[in-house]
Parts: C-alpha cells; sequence; structure tokens
C-alpha cells in the first residue's frame, strides 16, 4: 500500500500514525510540494483535488484523510477504531467532520499561514482554533477519549493539528483537559511523532 | 426522532431528504436562527458548536448532518447507501469530506454571504464552488452516480449546496454531468425539495 505523502502535512501524519498504531505496512512516495508535483498533470490523474494524502492500494486510489483512515480501519476490521455499533460510528464521524471542517479552517489555516506563507485571514484562523481548542477542551474534561473508552479514529483525525496549533500562534496549555489529552495519545503504543510534534 | 432544523439550511435539508426517501418519520423542531436560538444558553447545551441540524433520538444526541446521515443509515441498515466494504465506504466517506470542506467552503459560503448577509471573501467561496462544480462535473462524466450504480450517502451529501448554487451566484448550466445528476436527484422515489431548489 503507497502513502502518497508530504512529511510536513498534518493530514498525511493522520495516515502514518494510524498505520504505526495498527502495524499496518505502508509504502511513503513523498511529493515534492514545494515544487508543487501536486499540481502536475500526473498527480492529478491520480486525486483531481491535487491534495496530499492519497492512498493507493492495489490499483485502488482513496483520497482524503479522513476517508483513508475509514477504509483502512473497515478494510483491517479495526472495530475498536472504527465502532460498528451506530451511536458510536455516528459519534466518530460527528468528530471527523470537526477535523474536516473547523480544525482545518482553525489551527490548520493558521499554520499553512505562518509556516508555509499562505495567503489567508489568519486573525479569522486564530479565532477559530481556540474556538476548536475550547470546544475540545471541555469535551475533554468530561471524557477520556473523544468516543468511548478507547481512542477512535476521532482521536487520530483531531489530534495532529491541535498537537501542531503553536506553529500557527495559538498554544494549548491554557486548555488543561486537550493537553491531557495530547499527552496520552503520545503514550499509545506504537505512537509516531512529526515535526513540530516534541 | 427530533431534528432541530432550519428550513433554509441545506445542511438540514440533507437529512429531511434522507429521511424522506427512506420513509424514517422525523418530527421537525425549527430553530429560529434569525433570532440566534442556535447560540442561546439551551442550544447550546445540546449542541455546543452552536450549529444546525442537531439530530435527538430518544435522548441520543448528534450534531453534524454527515454524521448524522451516517448514523441513520448504520442505525436502519440502509447499506446501500452507506456501503459496508471497505472500497465503497471509503469512496463515500471521500465525498462526505468534499461536502463538510470543499463544498461548505464554496458554493455553501457564496450562499452565506449573498442570502444571509455573512461578510466573508465571496469571491474566493465563488472560484471554490467552481472548483467544486468542475471536480463533480468530471467525475459524473464517467461515473452515473457518485459511487457505485445507486445513489449513495455521498450523493444525498454533496446535492444541496450544489442545487443551491445559483444563490451564490454562481450557474450550474455550464456543468453538464452536473445538471444531469441534478436531474436525476429530483426523480429518485420519495424525493422532497426546500426553498431554492425547484
Amino acid at each position: 500500500m503507497k502513502l502518497y505523502d508530504l512529511e510536513l502535512s498534518g493530514n498525511c501524519y493522520k495516515v502514518r500514525l494510524f498505520c504505526a498504531l495498527n502495524q499496518i505496512p505502508l509504502e511513503i512516495c513523498p511529493v515534492d510540494y514545494l515544487a508543487g508535483e501536486h499540481k502536475s498533470t500526473a498527480y492529478l490523474a491520480l486525486n483531481p483535488l491535487g491534495e496530499i494524502p492519497l492512498l493507493a492500494d492495489d490499483g485502488f486510489l482513496i483520497r482524503d484523510s479522513q476517508a483513508i483512515l475509514i477504509y483502512l480501519a473497515q478494510k483491517y476490521q479495526l472495530i475498536q477504531w472504527w465502532p460498528q455499533d451506530p451511536k458510536h460510528q455516528g459519534l466518530v464521524s460527528q468528530w471527523l467532520s470537526f477535523a474536516a471542517n473547523d480544525i482545518a479552517r482553525g489551527p490548520n489555516d493558521a499554520r499553512l499561514h505562518d509556516l508555509f506563507g499562505i495567503e489567508l485571514d489568519v486573525a479569522s484562523a486564530r479565532h477559530k482554533a481556540r474556538s476548536c481548542a475550547k470546544i475540545l477542551d471541555e469535551h475533554l474534561h468530561m471524557h477520556h477519549w473523544l468516543v468511548g473508552d478507547t481512542p477512535t479514529l476521532a482521536d487520530i483525525a483531531c489530534y495532529p493539528y491541535m498537537a501542531l496549533m503553536h506553529q500557527g500562534g495559538v498554544r494549548g496549555e491554557a486548555y488543561p483537559h486537550l493537553t491531557r489529552w495530547m499527552n496520552e495519545m503520545k503514550h499509545l503504543d506504537g505512537f509516531i511523532t512529526m515535526p513540530g510534534i516534541e
């Protein structure tokens, strides 16, 4: 299984982290983001959205980090990560959308501005980042993991850009429950890190 | 089952449409958006994100239109809408993220600006709307439905804001395959409409 990957992308890291935690072998295929390889004709033929990550599994192509997580969990029947009962699966999905939307427009955008010089409304992105941190902090005050008693795809999808939030100018220290949860993520068996997450 | 609903919301319409197509009874509980009821203390206690839709199923609360669709499909085992094999489930998820992210920041944002006077970068939103339309048009040139041979949650999630795109200043006529698909959605047994979709 081949992952079209960018080392500095939190979205790619979601997939690498999930595979590391579950001993799923992954062939890493680096995409030269700075050279614009993700917008090349060859890459757009694989992913018309021109985005990374992209997973290629014996000819089957799937894009979007959240979708790749679901695909892998369903393929390997890792039902502790992707529960099959409707309520837990619905709740995990709720946080996957939170990652795809709120976190992408908050801490992820603020980091894109600060680290990669992408032009966007960084004040708004930082405001949204603080809002994401507050929502998660209050939820994690009442819950050990985002859904249920063990980590799920919800935790994998939300973790990277919250742990990288400081690279977008927002510190996590003010959110004690979020901080506790981020520390526990680091203690999962098989955890791997990425640049920016110490 | 109670849906906290706003008639003019395409996200709420996703849930109403899916329930109508599958004869799932739904008690509609209108939320007074203009009066800011979604930001009231009472509503925030139900959904800390202050967003609509929200589904309440006998005390179980779930927010986010994509997550609600997954919950309902999994609960009623509507596996034609939410396939259980990893590849099809992954591909449907890929389009759910497209709805939660790309479509939300494109046609949805442009409509929020034009119809509700929300301040945002409308030129960027219209540009993203055209990009969404192009991606979908090219995909639907090669595929009858977004995933597989029958409509799935992917179609339900992507349809509303594409059908409402004209309310954000972008016409759909230039995209013949997208137009064909939107017409076929309207011919599904049990289809219901919403204001703005003729």
